[in-house]
């Protein structure tokens, strides 16, 4: 970290300034200028704020050199995490899976569901269970019956499951029933207490990114449930507020290879969520896919007009087999060697 | 709701579309005009999801008529809702109260911060026991030993406490300790499990604003709150997430008068993380006392470079004494019946 | 445009609020229900101000039911639009194009750079005579020097020529040069002198998308283009602001099939100033491609760390090469007719 | 100017970086540390572009210590700027003033507006004649024949005019009109362009704030204008657009004192724009009195619902004259000593 001391610092502000840091078992590097001074803090910083040295009257600015995550951090570990799942199916470093199923377990047309996704070429079974409604007279979901519906088709189809925990109280139920990867939703991105919780198991998590929640922020999240002890954290970017209103959310495309960049955890992409209807799902998932992406979560139901949430951005059975060919078409483009051209 | 239904869409398209809206147990009413038709749907219409009717291919457009909060809403609760906090402390209906106290309880230097705040005209004490903080290795909170401090001197000084709450499983313990406003900070605001978790019980709660939070939003997470039993909700604009970096957050100022058009509930202001810089807290605070907010939490600190968090924001006690006339002042400018001029 | 009254509103308010709206020459259409009363406002609707209607006090809401552009509409021309841009050079309804050259005409290099995009499959040369910066001390450009330079290069190779006015007074010169696109830059995207100027001509006009600007907007700034006689305009989705850091911009991918679904103008995307940082450059640019774009705009450089402005997101030759290829085959994947199954 | 070389730059790169810096007339300053190395860059740095410094390999990040506004920048000039208005009608450095009228000039109800708002204490008058309007079918201002009407009303009232500038080529029609200050919309707040035009005068500028303009991009505009010899620019924060649909634009009142900390220019804000409703002007005026600006532009209107622009915000006399006075309450609150407490 490095904090630019403005010029009309006395020589005695800047002492206190220096034993101030210095007392927190920091050392610093003091390099005088004419305008300015800087200095330099060495050791671990994470736990100094910024914003609290930059509102001391003689500092003029203040910059992290590292970044405050560290197991999540491609620095320290450069090669991809690759995830498995369950049933052979593993995620990150070149191995692409795509995640689909309603947004809501409703019943036993789950089965069907599944069956059809898996044909079309998705290889885990996503579903809600618990379902974060912005209302409290929507619906919220069936619960553990819901669980028991999606292991039943799980097994059935040897499809590892996806789905979301909503209360820390619940993980111990979810371990119970054998779910393969618990979600974090949007809106519990930064639910520290229930990011400590599923960092205490050993399931594979999916991190969505909260509604207005940085790259940094977002994995910050990833380091909570790390430093618990739980290195099997997926990524999923899934749009992020802005005052556009044509779609629900606005795609963020570009934080698949920016966490590529800084991160060694795999990346998913949620395309339903990041557009909110269902005739822009595909061009997005074809986004994703070309910007990089690990996987997909995709909402396919097969009467999306009956579904009981979010049936807006569900893709049909027939929707859903058409993107799965263009996105194999796609992962070729962008990952392929290319011949030496002459 | 309306639903604006296209030009081009035939009788039995329309047929069709009315009878889905009606097998849900709506009525709807007709309008043709020559470029489209114009479906008003008639009863309870929380349930239905507009995104997913604006999906539909026939339908332009969707409008709610109704807002989706209902308990919250001043329509069918026109008066002003005044929350007693303990100690004869109101807040709200004409009642202006202000919060102040360390962002963190540190320790027994918390009995002289509170002292100072009461002697500047505080008349409830903040601080905070449980600390959610966006790095997992940043300082998390005394805990329970910083609510038996809070309660300590709460009743040497008669002033009701707010701290937050972040773990549904310490509710509990807050009860049991006599807290006498529990907290929601900003990233839990749409942690649904824990706002039905604080409605079961009969405590006054202090929801703050997510960082990306609508103000319907805001509202709908007073509506879980409240939908469970418990009345006692006030809102707290803290600031919202914009592209500006000057300051922490953007302070929406406008959230005062437009939740007070919107609903009854009292409004909190919290100039600390609205601006994040201690030179801009007394500003924003005039302001929102300016645009009417119903109170403030701030924070004081006899010794801001020495707080173990978010120092950077936090006023000196002479600094919120200062404030606090002129505080009064501009109440006054705002509220008094002004004189008939000649 | 449906007006949603207030069932409070006695009939004498609601009379004098539907005389005022046909006093403006529209006609109107009263459904009255319990809870409130829906006005239909009938005619040309662009005239009045939704807010000035929302102000009022009978008013709950105001929706929009035809969308305020119309010659930029769809609806009134369902026809993809095919813009000749010299050269044979045709965009939209197919017709895929690459925009590639340096940021800045530097001098004599530039021959050297568009023969390099040339061979790689660009087909048209991009190139700022004239710069919009954001400090009144940074290099502003060639000007009418560089406009020079851009037409030998564009004889020479008979590629059309894309490059930014930002002045009304110098249009006349750009079509004196025989520039063949006028590129509207990002913060004049709302500058409607401007826009009406570019208006007045026939030459094809290159429209960025404002910052902060919705797409809605966006299609109000080619409608001012258009209502003045100029039907050639292609957008182009450059990236929008929000909270994210990381990236110089946000780029908005879902506004490509939002546009494609609203507009049969062409939609062009630049990846550079999307991203801000080569590295992210080529994910960008292969979403663009993937989400259905019609052309991209991509910065290239033959030497990146000399070039005189925004060096920091230029492709080299080399690495927009291995891009163009990756390019077609991505267009493939996507628009190509899949083989049926079996 | 600071870069953070990575740790894995080696002694040759670090060279060659150094070498690069040099060659454009700068100084550097190398420490050397253990996991990086910072390299302090000295001289004019508004010529480097930071972003083209991170795009390179061995960079870390790259950290401005001078902002790159000189003219408007407090550290420069300490002093408060004080602007003449014309009829003895001084901005900033204590002098707060009040710009009120109609949205539009509309008519010969000019002159009664103007009465009513100076009545009430309003000190200019403002009046659009030139209307920058998102649709090219609303209407577009009188132009000429509206600056007339102004200055009339001006010379009858002694009240300086405040009215928009949208085209280069009419600034000279303003200085012929004697037109006292010249107003710059927030959709050409980085129209360089016209910036430039009237930075080539003498005629005091209130510069607004684009929708999406950081604070140091507002600064950078202000600069255009001083660069160019006018040095008369007031500030005027109007609102900048965020995810919020319940107001027109959300009021950044942070910025008036994030503004007065970093410069020594007036600080105007316009509480119309910044909510887009009537009922919330006045809560966004107080704010804004309280939180210290210089003045404010507020939108007046005889007849609202008849107003041809914006009537939505306009406040009527009777609303004005009460706010008026207690604006004058507010700012006696903020701005009076205190008497000593004993």
């Amino acid at each position: 970290m490095i904090a630019i001391v403005k010029g009309s610092a006395s020589e005695e502000q800047l002492g206190h300034f220096v034993q101030w840091i210095e007392n927190r078992g920091l050392k610093t590097d003091v390099s005088r200028g004419e305008d300015e001074t800087i200095v330099g803090i060495i050791g671990d910083t994470t736990q100094i704020d910024p914003f609290l040295l930059e509102s001391m009257d003689i500092i003029e600015r203040v910059q992290r050199v590292t970044e405050p995550f560290k197991k999540a951090n491609r620095k320290f570990h450069p090669e991809d995490t690759v995830i498995d799942c369950g049933y052979g199916v593993k995620v990150g470093g070149g191995n692409f899976q795509v995640m689909a199923g309603p947004c809501s377990v409703e019943g036993r047309n789950l089965i069907e569901i599944a069956r059809a996704v898996k044909a079309a070429g998705a290889t885990m079974l996503r579903g809600g269970a618990y379902k974060p409604r912005t209302s409290p007279y929507a619906y919220q979901g069936m619960g553990e019956k819901g669980l028991d519906l999606l292991m039943e088709a799980s097994a059935e189809l040897s499809m590892p499951v996806v789905t979301e925990v909503m209360d820390p109280r619940d993980v111990q139920t979810f371990l119970d029933h054998g779910v393969h990867v618990m979600q974090i939703g949007a809106r519990n991105a930064q639910n520290f207490t229930l990011l400590k919780e599923v960092g205490k198991t050993q399931v594979p998590v999916l991190l969505k990114r909260g509604m207005s929640e940085t790259i940094d922020e977002l994995l910050m999240g990833a380091e909570y449930i790390m430093s618990e002890g739980n290195p099997n954290v997926m990524l999923c970017e899934r749009g992020i507020r802005t005052f556009e209103t044509r779609t629900r959310n606005t795609f963020d495309v570009n934080a698949i290879p920016v966490l590529h960049h800084l991160t060694h955890l795999p990346v998913i992409a949620d395309p339903s969520h990041s557009t909110g209807y269902t005739r822009y799902v595909r061009p997005a998932a074809y986004a994703a896919v070309a910007a990089g992406a690990d996987g997909l979560e995709v909402e396919v139901h097969d009467n999306p007009s009956q579904a009981w949430s979010d049936g807006a951005q569900a893709l049909t059975p027939e929707q859903f087999d058409d993107a799965m060919r263009r996105i194999a078409l796609i992962r070729e483009a962008v990952c392929a060697d290319l011949p030496e051209e002459e």
